[in-house]
């Protein structure tokens, strides 16, 4: 039994759990920071730029979304970035993703926003399958920047 | 002579411009629909997600970039998302590009972000070498997904 819900004070431990999950599959555990007070502070603070959502497997935490505020200069109007994706390893091929991205959907439509986007990594055929079911467009070509701490500070000067 | 500053009240029609050309260029002018008063008022309300910078050559209008207040729930700190980078076609390969990323890098710095990502296109090797020599991670192999208009709703159901 599958539910999503948004994420409430107290469940900073279980969406740290989950980011640092995806942190690790990401190789990026080294700079992984993120602590459940901070997370709380940022998603319950009135001026929050983002939200999540928590997916729930017979009650027991399973899967994340954590999503923020973003604005298209195509539509002049908000809309959702999807930042974070995650399924625990035990929870996967349950269905589990396809309910947090409904889920958002929902969220979406409820601020009024007409469109939400993510990236996905071209090779991950499951997330295609999902994805493409759901009705999303889906456009390859992509690469990711980054500036970091000392590059960005670098250009910064 | 190239200068970039903040975008200020009354630059919306530029901003507008040129948001328009990368609309036309990506193909998705169809479902344009950003305007300068929409703009201004998304850009300069006190809870705004957004913000802009605008290039000037010979105080002309040559470019723009315009960002929105991302977060990483692996530094669990918001950081700089840069949604736009547009170079009007007569001011290109004259470093406006570069200097609108240096610029959005010292708003970065100043508001104490660790990072700042964008999407590329893979193919743009003009690009490419810019972000390179400015010190950038450039991640191939990404696909960006989305959710629009009837089928966001079709999936919020």
């Amino acid at each position: 039994m599958i539910s999503v819900r948004p994420a409430q004070p107290g469940d900073g431990a279980a969406l740290v759990q989950m980011a640092h999950a995806l942190a690790v599959s990401h190789g990026t555990a080294n700079t992984f920071a993120l602590t459940a007070d901070g997370l709380e502070h940022d998603l319950f603070r009135p001026d929050a730029v983002i939200g999540a959502l928590l997916a729930l497997v017979d009650g027991v935490p399973a899967g994340s979304a954590v999503w923020h505020r973003s604005y298209s200069t195509n539509r002049g109007r908000e809309v959702m970035y999807l930042e974070d994706l995650s399924v625990l390893e035990p929870f996967r091929r349950r269905g589990v993703a396809r309910a947090l991205v409904q889920a958002a959907a929902k969220v979406a439509v409820a601020r009024g926003y007409p469109a939400m986007f993510w990236n996905m990594m071209d090779w991950n055929d499951g997330a295609r399958i999902l994805y493409a079911a759901l009705g999303a467009d889906i456009e390859p070509g992509y690469a990711v920047c980054r500036l970091k701490d000392e590059a960005l500070r670098r250009v910064a000067q």
